[in-house]
């Protein structure tokens, strides 16, 4: 199973891809960050997002797209950018029939390091040890990204066979759905 | 000028395109609402909000897109799901090269009737007036993007003017930037 997790933010959007199976050693295909300029418009910054998540979708052909899932406890401004940027990578994997789950930051803690509120460090560190690399990849968004895609990997593999089945086959209906609803309900002058 | 005005949302996502400059009678071009299902993974209703709006910037040819800018103030839940579909509205623009503007709830109201606390009722009342329709248009979700074109066009014809002029240019900048940035910031294992 190949997963790709994504850390969604608008500066920066954490990435990694991960391939294994659960109770098995796991293998790190790919890791790095998709930056966008602060100071650039949002709907180019967006822009960037897509054409970023796009790339590691070619590159790393993933069966799941991991995507942390978004809470609003945080930090107003931030929580908003990083919904946008979440339904970005969302959107990039669904329209394209791949499954998107999504985890929560304490699921993800958890999975990883046995505590779902272990800090930035160990999460880190349990993430290089499971994927035998040499360093602590960095910045931190691009540790997480691998963190979620490893979660997703050891949490529910038959829900997941299950949900690949049926992903395409509900694609195609949410799009006859949304076409009939669309020429009922639209109306030009 | 001709702009699209979109009030995001999930469940209802209206659209409204007004065509006209300020200080003349405005011309309503079409009028409608995306809708996707309450029950749809949220992958596939981000994908059915990217079909419609892609629908309308076809059919329509917009200049501008009006999206309204997101506020937290309210139910978590529901900004959650509006910043993600505002976030699907400013991307189909943006990588068409279309400039996006945001304005807010009250902005909107403020143009339109002249109080930035007018309720929906009086929104859909000078919508109607404005625009020379028979009836306010429904749901308030449609009327309230007509309201947002309105805005759009009536606020800084000038500044309107120059971020178009710039807009393109600035897209092409923003993909090279990107482009260069990810070559040098992801590694692959």
């Amino acid at each position: 199973m190949r997963v790709l997790g994504v850390d969604p933010g608008l500066t920066r959007c954490g990435v990694g891809v991960v391939e294994g199976v659960a109770g098995r050693p796991l293998t790190m295909r790919g890791v790095g960050v998709v930056r966008t300029p602060v100071d650039a418009e949002l709907g180019l910054r967006l822009v960037a997002i897509e054409q970023g998540i796009e790339r590691w979708l070619d590159e790393h052909e993933p069966e799941f797209v991991a995507v942390e899932r978004v809470f609003s406890q945080h930090n107003v401004r931030t929580v908003m950018g990083t919904a946008q940027a979440s339904a970005v990578a969302m959107l990039c994997a669904a329209r394209r029939g791949i499954p998107v789950a999504l985890h929560t930051p304490s699921e993800v803690k958890a999975a990883v390091t046995g505590n779902g509120r272990a800090d930035k460090a160990q999460v880190g560190a349990m993430v290089t040890r499971l994927l035998r690399l040499d360093a602590p990849p960095k910045p931190a968004d691009a540790a997480d990204a691998l963190a979620l895609a490893i979660c997703h990997i050891w949490r529910a593999p038959a829900q997941n066979r299950i949900q690949r089945a049926v992903a395409q086959n509900r694609l195609q209906q949410a799009a006859a759905l949304h076409a009939s609803k669309l020429a009922s309900k639209g109306r030009t002058a």
